[in-house]
């Protein structure tokens, strides 16, 4: 299917019954433990402690007795009980002593935070690498990693870093980089998203890509699936298990290393070897998955199938910003396949009276500046729309907010917030809100203004932080679910 | 040139020495001076005595005996001294009334703010605008507008807005635009930006944008010539002029109402007219001058302009983030045209001691968390990059400042800054650093982040919000020095 074919291994099938049970396990080790703050084998055993992890964790280092009030181990094999998930954290030189340990355990899952294997380009490493696979296969461990932050399952207690979400949602995601698992779940978290899981599965020497999408697409926990992959281990496998995934649910797929200067960078990211671009995104197209280019493009339209709510076509009604902003508005809906339709007669008759001075002049998009900065016109403009069988999706590109903050006004401010919350949500239209970055220099302005943007995305408000990322996300969503011949995003 | 044809006029040329004369007024009038504070009529008034305008201010309103500590005056006869300047916020029922009162006066330049003329699609209302015409040519006043803010210039004490950038800079911006010149002043100011002068010029019934292209090509203070442009009014003086002003000076150019709807949009706004926009970008690229299709990629390109520094070509050395962020900096400066040449053997060779874990395994991009996070070894890399003769120009995408500040660590954020403001001045290269949004939810540390953002941007570094804007301006950036043969920007 592409040009990606690494040396050929024999397949290590697993079902979704014997994944989601690897899923949930009731004890963790975490080898490598350590004191210091600021290595991450402190972290991952403080980070379950505080994400409240129920069963017993078990922290292992020779040079440990005890580490934030959990008896430590020398060794695994020296845990009393069972130890169902094992993190590794020690050196790729100790691997081998911890995969013996973990199989005297009966361990069924083990990930290997542990990095530089063949990423490193070294065939030493690279041999290092190999030996691993062959015994974890003799032990009959499944392996998440190397060189990956491993799991994040909020319903199970378990994560990898500090500041996750704690309530578990509807996306899993899938990614070769941890970086991105880290991007995703905290700016993904702070605009309202929220995860069923999400897997950092550097190199995949073990469990890929087409084992986790098959899991997501089984998944009655996860309604869209998204995938940052730098090199498929298993071509004709995963493309057909994203044909599978995408016939059931959204699929976003982001592929690092498209150009040759990213696929040098992606090999020594992960060891990915090189796919035709070309092939490649016909593929993904031809699967019914959406490819996107950015990380912001996979946030942006995360946040359009979790929040943005159903659209039966491409008719948009833009509340488009003021004079210039709202030309450009235009353009961009425009350029991005959407329709504008003007207001109907109708709309228009019931203005004639709401809006005397300007009732005739109202577009589409509207220029918020013939509101003359009214807010209870301009969201009485933005309901009509929604209201109105005229439009399918609505964008709403107010800068009220900050306005009526700096103003000092709480009764419009509250009253904006609320509609602002309620838009499209009864009228079954997609709509989207656009609110940037704060412009003020007030502090206490600028952090309430951040609040509030935070208590619109905890309520399931679809926010964008400018118009050209909310009409793109906007395009490309309706359009999907155009083609899915579904008018709900799920 | 374009289908671009209004009603043929009577041209009226005016030379740079002309025009700088009419942007020199030593006294301005208020027409339609307000005592509320929520009227533009008040601003204009409050927004000039703020800023310091040094001479007399002239409130006119026959309901008002004073306003601000300024005696006002029934009508512009009334005032005792000369008026070089009128700005206008009466409505337009009342605008015959005033030109004749400036006509009496002697008045050469004409502001109006007022608006509903020809935008409205109402004959009545064209007709209004067609006689407004002929009394000014008729009283020999020059006119900006009308519809539009008018006025922003530094070196003279006189602005349309309050919280604007008091230092005069170097970029020119002529708008059709009112709210795109509010932004761009605004955003534009937070990130450094300076502006020898602002003209929002509205519907140009008279100075339109081939007078002001004009005369910002000859302007000494400005380098940088902006336009925002929904119509042109003369064709082919228009190109013209974009041409001449392009041989000197970077030209950045948005058309507002490149698609049907933006078309429609933007006659309601400022009763632009139509025109073919494969011939309109074909005639922009061969006048030299720069397309963005967006405020925000204006901006972006205004900052490359003005400070990310001379670059002799494309080559770029980038510190990429981690892991799969630096695998996707790779992915788009590879698709925005940029090289990305791997570190030298000579800078191999140095960093073998300096960097004996990583040292044959640091690329370009380079993945930051081999570093380990240490801050002084990723300013060390960047700064390598920035003495190596083998890169044209740096981009930084480090999230350290943020990751200093959550650590408490004053002495590392200070060391930090203070680097990233010296990267590349000395090395003759262009440089970029990505500081988004702070990710944190901690008000004073998210103060502080943006705290430090505005002071590297007053240290005149050139800060990107996410490395797809980074990146897509620095590709247009490079290639348009290229062309011009010139490795410096200005």
């Amino acid at each position: 299917m592409t040009s990606t074919t690494s040396e050929p291994k024999t397949p290590r099938p697993v079902t979704y019954q014997e994944l989601d049970a690897l899923f949930r396990p009731q004890s963790i080790a975490v080898v490598g433990a350590s004191a210091n703050e600021r290595n991450r084998g402190h972290g991952f055993v403080k980070d379950l402690i505080d994400f409240g992890f129920p069963g017993p964790i078990y922290p292992v280092n020779p040079r440990l007795d005890e580490m934030l009030g959990l008896k430590a181990y020398p060794r695994l094999e020296d845990i009393p009980g069972p130890v169902d998930f094992v993190i590794s954290a020690v050196p790729a030189s100790a691997i081998l002593e911890l995969v013996e340990g973990a199989r005297v355990k009966g361990t069924r899952l083990l990930h290997l935070f542990t990095a530089r294997f063949s990423e490193t380009g070294r065939e030493e490493e690279a041999e290092l690498e190999r030996e691993l696979d062959r015994r974890i296969r003799a032990a009959g461990i499944r392996l998440i990693g190397p060189n990956c932050m491993g799991l994040y399952c909020p319903t199970q207690k378990i994560t990898f870093g500090a500041d996750m979400p704690s309530e578990p949602g509807n996306i899993g995601f899938l990614t070769q980089s941890g970086s991105h698992a880290f991007r995703v779940l905290k700016s993904g978290g702070a605009r309202g998203l929220r995860f069923s899981k999400v897997v950092s599965y550097g190199n995949a020497l073990d469990l890929n890509e087409a084992d986790f999408l098959d899991y997501f697409a089984e998944d009655p926990d996860t309604e869209i699936i998204a995938a940052y992959i730098e090199g498929v281990k298993e071509g004709r496998r995963f493309f057909e298990a994203l044909r599978r995934a995408a016939a059931r649910k959204p699929v976003l797929v982001l592929k690092g290393g498209r150009s040759a200067a990213g696929h040098a960078a992606a090999s020594s990211h992960t060891a990915a070897l090189a796919s035709q671009m070309t092939v490649w995104e016909a593929a993904v197209r031809q699967a019914g998955a959406l490819e996107v280019r950015t990380i912001n493009g996979m946030l942006d339209l995360m946040v359009a199938f979790t929040n943005a709510g159903p659209a039966r076509g491409n008719r948009v009604g833009v509340m488009g910003g003021a004079g210039g902003g709202m030309v450009e508005a235009a353009d961009l809906c425009a350029e991005a396949g959407l329709e504008l339709p003007p207001p109907s007669d109708e709309m228009r008759e019931a203005l004639r009276e709401k809006l005397p001075h300007a009732w005739d002049w109202v577009g589409n998009p509207i220029d918020i500046s013939i509101t003359g900065g009214g807010h209870s016109d301009t969201f009485m403009l933005l309901e009509m729309m929604a209201a109105s069988p005229d439009f399918d999706a609505i964008i709403a590109n107010v800068s009220g907010i900050e306005w009526a903050l700096s103003r000092g006004d709480e009764e419009m401010f509250r009253d904006m917030l609320d509609r602002a919350k309620n838009l499209g949500k009864d009228s079954g239209k997609a709509s989207m809100l656009v609110m940037g970055e704060p412009e003020t220099r007030d502090t206490s302005i600028r952090n309430a203004v951040f609040e509030a943007r935070e208590e619109l995305a905890a309520a399931g408000v679809a926010i964008y932080p400018d118009i050209e990322r909310a009409v793109e996300s906007m395009g490309r969503y309706v359009r999907h679910l155009a083609e899915k011949g579904s008018g709900a995003a799920r």
